[in-house]
């Protein structure tokens, strides 16, 4: 059904984002890079492949266990460069800052994009800084964009699924989700979970220098692993079959989620990425996971099947089989 | 005086925007290529040169006689690309809107958008979404990133003003800001001025076609011409006389701008470009200038002069002097 007004869900991620994207963007801007819909662009000037990408971060607190909206503003856009087996290499930020925020800490937050952006080792080349009337946005948004060199060999897209391939992810689901909404007025409780914001790049240099077999690899942010897999799944034309048992969680964040009435499957990461490698490789590329400190907790989760293409299943601990579909509605505003 | 919280000011493209960039952003973000302060960056890959800008738009309406939020983030960004002699090719967007925003509202804008790219002939590539609660936003706020190619031998740049220079601009000041003033809530009078929003790459191309020693182009948008010439003055350590008789305005924004107390050599452009070419192929330039749409009223305004090296001064139409400063505080806010 087509709403007349924009809602939270529009960003959250899910169903309500993709309509949103289907029915008025991609009419509009109509062309075959957009449409691909993946994490980022993939661009040919002059015989050299580039990849670019946007994100705008309004994450709510900008501060939060683990990290805060300056760095995450750079980890985003270098994974979703990453994504794409792009080595990320020149960031943008623009900055929308609320009247009234205090100088102190937008220096706070500028150190740390600074030192987000010398351990990814992306250069912040541009930016751009507007100020907005107290009460017309909310302390501080920030967009940045990237582009980065795709190597010669390298075909990662969402499109690239193949049947056989497994599922690999670095580590346990829901971590930002959990740490976002922990701070969040509120809901004061307490849980010790850090949010898992990272830059992923050195990671997926590691991972493509074990296998260029690897054919998808997805970021699971707004809309958790669910949403990702189903994004996967449409793209590729395939079925995808989980395993509930290995759907690697901390017993922090299953307690939180349990309270909460949330399912870590949909909760955001920021420091996560979901592999499709054909299985001869699979191994390689774990193991290479496993010498990286983002992927100590790397694990297969899954894989690809020829059944119920464009669906994700999840094969229950208890034998059953249910269907996990892409997040509908918003679970978490403003987590990213 | 360094201030301890945001202002409006910070935002206007003027003196407290270059303090905060001076005094928090380059010491942070450190490198070589943001600290040039040029419209977009100039960067090498693998020996290809390319130029890489951002901008958020917060403009004050969304729909202005003339323009709209949606065609101004594709021209401002195109131009910021164009102001280094680059070809615009590639553009990502960032939307952050506020929930209930009219869907319909949403499609203008993006339709406007998908115009204004279709004709500087970019192609949008990668785009984002968030949203944001009621009264987190002003309806819609949109920043766009862009990457174009610099074709060899072009080298224009904020730092090679020479003396002896011709300083043109392809038509009157101050078209913009006043056509976004009238509109505005509480300040009703009807001008009939329409904002000059153009991409000016088209333009660029035919005037770097003509020659080869432009220097400098800058559009002066926040801040207006004056504060794009205190800049440039600035970055390449000359001084710039502007003749008062030749600037050029419409009767109608003159109008305005005495009504309100605005001096139009500090209110907004945005199809606007001031150029800096050797004198001796200055008429080269402005012909090349005149036979295009945007240019028909191109003129010179003034020189590039050995005297006082870092400040623009006018020569009034009586005969004397004054010097025109930089943008300080806040003239209009929500201009772009």
């Amino acid at each position: 059904m087509k709403v007349s007004r924009i809602q939270l869900d529009h960003g959250a991620g899910g169903r309500a984002s993709q309509e949103l994207v289907s029915g008025t963007f991609l009419p509009a801007l109509e062309n075959p890079i957009l449409g691909e819909l993946n994490d980022s662009a993939l661009l040919d000037i002059k015989g050299m492949r580039l990849a670019m990408s946007t994100d705008s971060y309004v994450v709510d607190p900008i501060f939060f266990p683990g990290g805060d909206i300056g760095s995450l503003a750079i980890h985003g856009t270098v994974n979703d460069l990453a994504m794409r087996g792009a080595q990320p290499l020149y960031l943008s930020v623009g900055f929308i800052l609320e009247e009234g925020l205090e100088v102190v800490v937008l220096e706070r937050l500028v150190d740390s994009m600074a030192a987000a952006a010398r351990e990814a080792e992306v250069k912040v080349v541009a930016a751009d800084t507007k100020v907005v009337p107290r009460g017309k946005a909310d302390r501080i948004y920030i967009n940045s964009a990237g582009i980065g060199a795709i190597p010669p060999g390298v075909e990662v897209a969402g499109q690239n699924g193949q049947v056989g391939d497994v599922v690999l992810i670095n580590g346990p689901m829901g971590d930002h989700g959990v740490a976002v909404l922990s701070t969040r007025e509120g809901l004061s409780f307490q849980t010790g979970v850090k949010s898992d914001s990272a830059s992923l790049n050195t990671l997926v240099a590691d991972m493509l220098a074990a296998s260029r077999k690897i054919h998808v690899m997805r970021d699971p942010t707004r809309g958790g692993v669910a949403t990702a897999l189903n994004e996967v799944a449409l793209q590729s034309g395939v079925g995808i079959r989980l395993e509930e048992q290995r759907l690697p969680t901390r017993s922090a964040v299953n307690a939180a989620c349990e309270m909460l009435g949330l399912d870590p499957l949909y909760v955001a990461n920021e420091g996560k990425v979901l592999v499709f490698v054909a299985p001869e490789d699979a191994d390689l590329v774990l193991s290479a996971m496993h010498r990286h400190r983002l992927g100590r907790e790397a694990c297969k989760i899954g894989e690809v099947v020829s059944d119920h293409p464009g669906r994700v299943v999840l094969q229950t601990g208890i034998g059953g089989t249910r269907i996990v579909d892409m997040l509908s509605g918003e679970q978490l505003p403003r987590i990213c």
